[in-house]
């Protein structure tokens, strides 16, 4: 996701589309990127953060987090 | 994200840049995007349902899920 003090003019975008579809209360829309990743036993979380990191996310304007779905390491 | 049948090219140069940086182990990569919305109480489920399914997703070629954070309603 971007980070906070990143400018996200797509959201913005999102944010006075809402109106025109008669949806109000919706005070600040972000996007971002999300990666599903297929891995095997081999991959670490430490494998994981270097991935994410160096080649997923833009770490100068963006944040990144990690959730491991199915049996944990 | 994409659907299962669809090809998803960013995907797969993700798959073949991890080669590049050592990473081996991972099989799949789909890329998406991800939406955070500041919310107030006025917005029901079904509002973030036809929100995203209107406006955010493309639904001919993509799924989504909604998440929400903070007190249930």
């Amino acid at each position: 996701m971007p980070k906070e003090e990143i400018l996200d003019p797509q959201g913005k975008a999102v944010v006075r589309a809402l109106d025109r579809i008669g949806v109000s209360g919706v005070s600040d829309v972000r996007q971002g990127k999300r990666f599903v990743l297929e891995v095997d036993d081999s991959v670490s979380r430490e494998d994981l953060e270097r991935v994410a990191s160096t080649l997923l996310a833009n770490t100068v304007i963006e944040d990144f987090a990690i959730e491991v779905d199915g049996e944990e390491k």
